[in-house]
């Protein structure tokens, strides 16, 4: 990591959230993590709050530009925008929800503009933002939406230190999974994984292994024929575009040690399908990440964790891995 | 365990697949893995042949009872049963079929009598069964139609050494999930479960785990209303009996190390939510034990892998796991 990049802007989430606080330690452990620079988008006052809050004795500079905040950087937090005020931790307000997406949007809009090298964004309370106006179901959605990409086309990614998963289909009732699940969702974001693996993890030759929908991968059509309708047609012609495609597995066989080994990204067909594995594995340490777009965008897999804002407890891991593989994935599109 | 218990009748499975190798390697590790008597039941030639296969140096001994295999059995591994036959491994034929389905009932018959103190089943092939005439869905649908159980009152439990999950529904597509969860086959399985914990596991008041069916388990009634319409209800019910169910938990979050503390086992919506954490943890020495019925059945909980039988590298943990569960539930309802 050059200081030549851009710096990452990370957006603070919910002000009532373990956002504030998870930057703060992440900024602390910069050198001991060998984080690339980044800038906090907000307020500057929430987060020497929640600083002190989590018992850490670290400078937070006001800074007005990108540039100054990666000369900054290695002295002092530095922070971008003035979505500031008092808040508490574990009470979230109307005016947290504001400020929260006022830094998401503020962050985005850098990375829009080249000011900044990617974004990694805090966590958010949906419910909050929903009564602020925002009518979308989540950040990756308002990510996308503000790159002009179809929403479909933003493919979330789960990235731990052992696994990397991809949900085909993400927040739906469990019973609306099989009639969602179609050939031609299954080929795009198929390829837009296999780009990505290119293109953000610098793996030439990206094996991507598909999971079965049903149980056993429907053995031979008697739990199910998605499998045989579905799944196989698109991993065939994912195949013949050259792409090292492979399953429909057995969900339950493909995440062993072993199986493991055996692939670079394992693409399953519903959420707790992807989810459950990762969290089983890496859960302190997971990241989400935004494919298919122009711009990197990661998160720290986890929620606002209310319960426990301010108490100092909240594990910095997932938003360490996060701004760490957002500034991985930036160096290698700037240096492709 | 003492030798004053009866000995557990092992059935061979599949002479072509993994399990009369793997049940030799078991016997071989008796005393460093402080394994209880067990007698093989099936045939003596087939066993000779796959311990010669996988350069054990064992000695075989066809017993006439089950008593006689507890005496011999330090010096011997002890065989009941002349289903016998020459076999290639890795390649299953009707004649195997027929003495994996002999092997099975003559072992189930032995613990219906009391002359075995729990059964374990070796892999079978359910396609190759279903060629000699075996028309049910599995081993455990035979066990419990041995002691006169109806099937939805055989409960498969998959325990590994850091984790129990039982799935609420098995084999079935995903699509006819939601319908097939209803409240009462939640509370059905629910009691006997904390009932196999007390008297199985010897918990005195087990903790129950449910899992939501939906993303979030729902999120409120946003992904899917079942959590609402069925799954609460049916924990009230346990509830109510005083057994101690929680949940609906998201399933994405259930299976970390910390929530794992919280609780004694996970009863998940369907096969994959089950398997894919149980696998990813425990692989080498999952075990699938039947819960609810008059006798302990613990199996391997992998398949017959024909592809490596005979080669030698078949991980013999989870039969090993397998027996030794099986005699420590034997032994806590032959004291209670």
């Amino acid at each position: 990591m050059t200081t030549l990049l851009a710096p990452l802007a990370v957006s603070l989430g919910d002000p009532a959230g373990v956002g504030p606080e998870l930057l703060c330690e992440a900024w602390a452990r910069r050198d001991a993590e060998r984080l690339p620079p980044f800038v906090a988008v907000g307020g500057g006052e929430i987060l020497k709050a929640a600083a002190v809050r989590r018992g850490l004795d670290i400078a937070v500079a006001r800074v007005e530009t990108p540039e100054e905040a990666v000369e900054r950087f290695p002295e002092a937090l530095p922070v971008l925008g003035d979505h500031d005020g008092a808040y508490t931790p574990g009470e979230p307000d109307r005016a947290g929800a504001e400020r929260a997406l006022a830094s998401l949007s503020l962050a985005v809009g850098l990375a829009r503009q080249g000011a900044a090298s990617g974004v990694v964004t805090g966590p958010v309370s949906k419910a909050r933002l929903a009564e602020v106006g925002f009518d979308l179901p989540g950040q990756t959605e308002f990510v996308a939406s503000a790159c002009g990409v179809d929403a479909r086309d933003a493919v979330m990614l789960l990235a731990g230190p052992t696994l990397r998963t991809v949900p085909i289909t993400v927040h739906n009732a469990l019973a609306d999974v099989p009639h969602l699940l179609t050939e031609d969702l299954i080929v795009r974001k198929g390829r837009i994984v296999a780009s990505a693996m290119v293109r953000d993890f610098g793996i030439a030759n990206p094996r991507l292994a598909f999971t079965g929908l049903n149980p056993h991968a429907g053995e031979g059509g008697r739990f199910g024929d998605e499998e045989i309708r579905v799944i196989e047609p698109a991993i065939a012609t994912l195949r013949a575009e050259g792409i090292d495609a492979s399953g429909p597995h057995p969900a339950d066989a493909l995440f062993t040690p072993r199986a493991r080994a055996t692939y670079d990204v394992a693409l399953c067909m519903y959420h707790d399908q992807a989810l459950v594995p990762l969290k089983t594995l890496d859960f302190d340490e997971g990241v989400n990440m935004t494919l298919g777009l122009p711009l990197v965008r990661t998160s720290p897999d986890h929620g606002t964790a209310f319960a426990i804002a301010g108490t100092g407890v909240a594990d910095p891991g997932a938003t360490i891995a996060a701004i760490r593989l957002a500034g991985e994935c930036a160096a290698r599109r700037a240096a492709s």
